[in-house]
């Protein structure tokens, strides 16, 4: 069996990496060549996406976002229109779960099941090789797929058919921003209250308020410490998707939206590079006050 | 030492039990008698709010919200304005911390030290004496109440002077609240998309979404269970008093006034008495879909 992969960035290059440690024939493609050379020098075959989509019986992907999958795998010129009939496209990109089921309807035209399977957890946990795998797609083509995902997650979970890995994310990306803007709220108005943001933070960690990010960003928000962890221009991309998603299937988000506009507010006033617990900072700005002073 | 306990509710009455039981003399007070019986047969005393105003060395008060302790603690009628000096007064209502600080300014004129001491963990944790105490007021003022609270209390903290009790437990709700918000629109988002929302939240509890809300609510939200727990009703009241309190100190809350208009919404629909992870209720009124279903 042999495995093709698309898209060697950050994630995507030790997620390849860890499959090449397992002992799997790997044909790699990136739009720049140094990764591809990494990857080669590890025991991997260079190849172009259409030597990939005619060769491979597994195809992943892992590139930024939805447009980049539809470029790669559809149309005439795309990968899914080369591969053979009963191999298996695995997206481990995030995306929009509406595009996720758009690429696999058009793959069965050409006899190609499809699961989608994106990941949580960053580049420290793909180099691991501990990622959370939200998977959607058949009971079958997940049971037969899971093994190799083992390989770069610790947790590997089928959600439903396909799409429901990125619905999945999607879902995780919302309570992740809703919390962040929660916890912001909190420490600023103890902060404006002239209330030690740290004592706040300790005396309701342990309740009902407590939460894993609050043990992971509150500390930061204290600290003035805003490096990244997960960026905010990502955590943005996630949310444009949870919104296009939000509206396709007619579920409101309001907060979704409001976090979302905070998001991009400090996207272009500081940049995108900054941690997304960096959304304490629009309350900062506005009361002129930092809750690590 | 005699401590004045005035407000006998649901919360009020199994603290004051605690304290008869630890050995204190108790004398009780309560709108209405049923209650103060209770207390009396325990070995509890009654008395009026004057006689345990000119009487008790520490007296306390566990009533609804600001306008009621205002209303026992100040004027010329009050009980503060009865108390001898160097007697202490212990706020235990989860009041707006502005108020606390007001009340405490009058206070001092006759000598009385205050401490405003609201707690989490509702009823039962109430009964079980394991409640904990969110305390603002002087270190020395603390130190000497602390072993009486920790009859109460599994947690007593000191978050600073009078005020940070009552500002810590708005930090505290307003977390809880955006948390849940944050929770009901994922779990209606999956919902809509045609994923199961117990997938999704067995997918995502164990990473950066993972939270003492997430755990203590999504699985009322999938068995649509909205019996309380903690009523919407207590936490529109906690809201109102974070946003007014935001107001006085310029701090941003976006979020705490969007999730408190759900909330409101929820009490004109539905009336107050079910547990505010009943927001869900809001997002499935919108879509006309249950998470439940």
């Amino acid at each position: 069996m042999k495995i093709g992969f698309i898209g060697l960035g950050i994630m995507g290059k030790p997620m390849a990496k860890n499959l090449v440690k397992a002992g799997y024939s790997l044909m790699v493609n990136n739009l720049t060549p140094e990764p591809v050379e990494e990857l080669v020098a590890c025991g991997a075959e260079a190849g172009t996406q259409r030597e990939i989509a005619e060769t491979c019986d597994i195809i992943m992907t892992m590139v930024p976002n939805s447009p980049q999958v539809k470029q790669v795998m559809c149309g005439e010129e795309g990968v899914g229109a080369h591969m053979r009939p009963g191999t298996i496209f695995i997206d481990m990109s995030s995306i929009n779960p509406v595009a996720s089921k758009e690429i696999a309807e058009e793959l069965k035209k050409y006899g190609v099941e499809m699961l989608d399977a994106p990941v949580s957890g960053g580049e420290p946990k793909a180099i691991d090789g501990t990622l959370s795998f939200m998977v959607g797609g058949k009971q079958e083509i997940f049971d037969q797929c899971k093994p190799i995902l083992e390989h770069m997650g610790a947790s590997v979970v089928r959600c439903g058919e396909v799409g429901a890995g990125n619905t999945t994310k999607l879902a995780n990306q919302i309570v992740v921003a809703g919390n962040i803007m929660a916890l912001s709220e909190a420490m600023m108005l103890a902060k404006k209250a002239n209330v030690d943001p740290q004592l706040v933070y300790e005396a309701i960690r342990g309740g009902l308020a407590g939460s894993t990010v609050m043990d992971a960003k509150a500390p930061m928000m204290i600290s003035g410490n805003d490096k990244p962890g997960f960026r905010i221009d990502l955590h943005i991309k996630d949310l444009n998707n949870a919104l296009d998603c939000a509206h396709t299937v007619g579920s409101p988000v309001p907060m979704t939206a409001a976090v979302q506009e905070m998001m991009q507010w400090l996207h272009a006033h500081e940049g995108g590079s900054k941690d997304h617990s960096a959304i304490v900072q629009y309350y900062e700005h506005l009361t002129g006050q930092k809750v690590s002073e």
